[in-house]
């Protein structure tokens, strides 16, 4: 048992509270890991807020990090002390129906457990200084500078890479990214839509590029995201506010008869219903990236799709993260994606909740705390 | 110029009169057809009816024929007088952006013409004895003993089939088999789930069987439909109006998981959404191949989409109908696939109408005019 510094969710709606809780050591199959840095994600902020109905409270938040592994429970062999590591809330057992299944990045090993905020035995490492359990949180609970994880939420990176940038690839760069290359698998040549501009959105734009694409149309409400997105391989941007008529139509003009692929990075149905009817007829994919609200439904025609669009989802942008991860990190290193204009600001534990502050403001792609 | 005998719908929602017409000589590109067989088919029954907001009168009804070649257009190489065809209401031209993309079948050449009840140089054919033009339907009108169908729009088949059965592989046949087969890509192995055991559905049981599918199961408001269906290699039946409690939990339990593959034979768009979620998290696909009512929507909870299902539709099958439609009657001439137990009733025109009573009243699987 030690003590660390985290940033404990107590209950929903409240601001995090930066306390001392107690960690035990890691179980069989388990690793003690000392995170470096961690970003905050949209998804902490819906549980956070308790817009998430399956939110369980108190609960360290946090699934976007990078760290060095500093002890292993009994078993493990596929990591060792000093290792560098992103923590994966989409495991990778390579033993399930569902990592066997080339179609699906799903793991299922210890879905049920990591639902309810609990570590695969079934109880949590975190706990108050009085004894009270604290759940983890996506298997990660990020927001500590210890946490424990699973050894097969655990992606071994390069030791030279930055941690408070990598960090980044355990959600955001890798979703977005990895919707294009594992989901969609985009073809050189072809046009894509991307809706919502902000991290999720530049990192589909930038994984476009990357796979080939020849147009990649932006839309956002606000046109301060063009130059960054530009600067990320957008071609094209729209702005829906200043479409007159549809803008269904508009797009697809646009992309001279819809696009090949379509993203939604908003997780609004309504615009998830516009990405899909503004893909191309006979052969246009949707991608839903976005978490919508709880309840939220999405609808169309279906004629929409006897007429040849496809509307699919991804999750993790389809990683399989023990083995895609590593390969992203990489990408960075090698110059082949950007992820340093995305991380706008650098924040202390202390000052985490600022960081959901800048994230309503809309100022932030991406804070990051560093320890 | 020449007379031939027809039954015409003379006004939505009237029943078809037959009747003789005029009907002029093949134009450029164009070929004049003897039909000697046509299925009657819920498209046909969803125009006359008056159903159809895109419906044009007076028109010559029938898109599931079978016939043989009798006069060739200028300018037509690919036919000779006396070759055996088969009409495709979705053409071929091997020329357009969509003919030369793998990934769809809907080619555009002739569309718009076709849509309006046209031959593609913007007029009709045939015209009443009083010379009111009569519109042509989904580019093929078989409810006439003679018809003038676009070079593009025909199918050679070997001469040694029976017109009687292989008129539907005109639409029934190669739209369920062709589901399965190009657009779902079913796998040896697979689970599929068949909503809808009419004409369409029992098509789509016999494609999961030659594809190598280990579980077929049929959804049936009917519990007379298990007999066919069981023939054509349907292994488990459900009846949801037997079915305690929710029926996508009874076919995820039934399919140890969900199915690889599901298709909606119904037209229904709270069906289409049984059929999604009943399919397998992680890689389930489910196929529309019903034609809903107009304006009808369909709509789930996107997080259907992101834990990897995917909506998709299908129209004539996937399938390019010059390459793919001769495959199909060899198929039957070879006993892979079976036609002649669906062909549950024989006509002559003159009593066309009757067929359409069978359709409402359930008996029939297809009807078959002979001339």
């Amino acid at each position: 048992m030690m003590r660390t510094k985290a940033a404990v969710a107590v209950e929903a709606g409240k601001p995090l509270e930066v306390m001392e809780v107690n960690l035990e050591g890691p179980m069989a199959g388990e690793v003690l890991v000392e995170i470096k840095a961690t970003g905050l994600c949209h998804t902490d902020e819906f549980t956070r807020s308790g817009d998430d109905p399956e939110g369980i409270f108190p609960v360290i938040l946090g699934h976007e990090g990078a760290g060095v592994v500093v002890e292993l429970g009994e078993g493990v062999t596929s990591l060792e002390v000093g290792d560098h590591v992103i923590p994966l809330y989409t495991p990778e057992c390579r033993e399930c129906e569902y990592c066997l299944n080339p179609k699906t990045n799903l793991c299922q090993s210890i879905r049920s457990t990591q639902g309810q905020g609990l570590l695969p035995d079934g109880s949590t490492r975190f706990s108050m200084l009085d004894g009270t359990p604290i759940h983890h949180y996506m298997g990660c609970s990020t927001f500590a500078n210890h946490t424990v994880v699973p050894e097969i939420a655990l992606a071994k990176v390069r030791k030279d890479a930055p941690f408070d940038k990598i960090c980044y690839i355990g959600c955001g760069v890798t979703t977005g990214i990895g919707a294009v290359i594992n989901t969609a698998k985009v073809e050189i040549g072809s046009r894509g839509v991307v809706f919502g501009l902000g991290g999720i959105g530049l990192n589909v734009i930038q994984g476009l590029r990357m796979a080939g694409a020849d147009q990649i149309v932006g839309v956002d409400l606000n046109d301060s995201k063009i130059e960054m997105a530009t600067k990320f391989g957008m071609t094209d941007f729209v702005n829906p506010s200043k479409v007159e008529g549809d803008l269904v139509a508009h797009l697809v003009e646009l992309t001279n008869g819809g696009a090949d692929y379509t993203f939604d990075a908003t997780g609004n149905v309504g615009v998830m219903r516009t990405a899909l009817e503004a893909a191309h007829k006979g052969w246009g994919e949707s991608i839903i990236i976005g978490v919508a609200p709880a309840g939220a439904e999405i609808s169309t025609r279906p004629f929409q799709l006897v007429t040849g669009r496809s509307w699919r989802g991804t999750a993790f942008g389809g990683a399989s993260g023990r083995t895609d991860v590593p390969k992203i990190v990489d990408w960075y290193m090698d110059g082949k994606i950007e992820i340093d204009p995305m991380i706008t600001h650098k924040l202390t534990l202390d000052d985490i909740n600022h960081g959901f502050d800048l994230m309503h403001e809309g100022k932030s792609i991406r804070a990051v705390v560093e320890f």
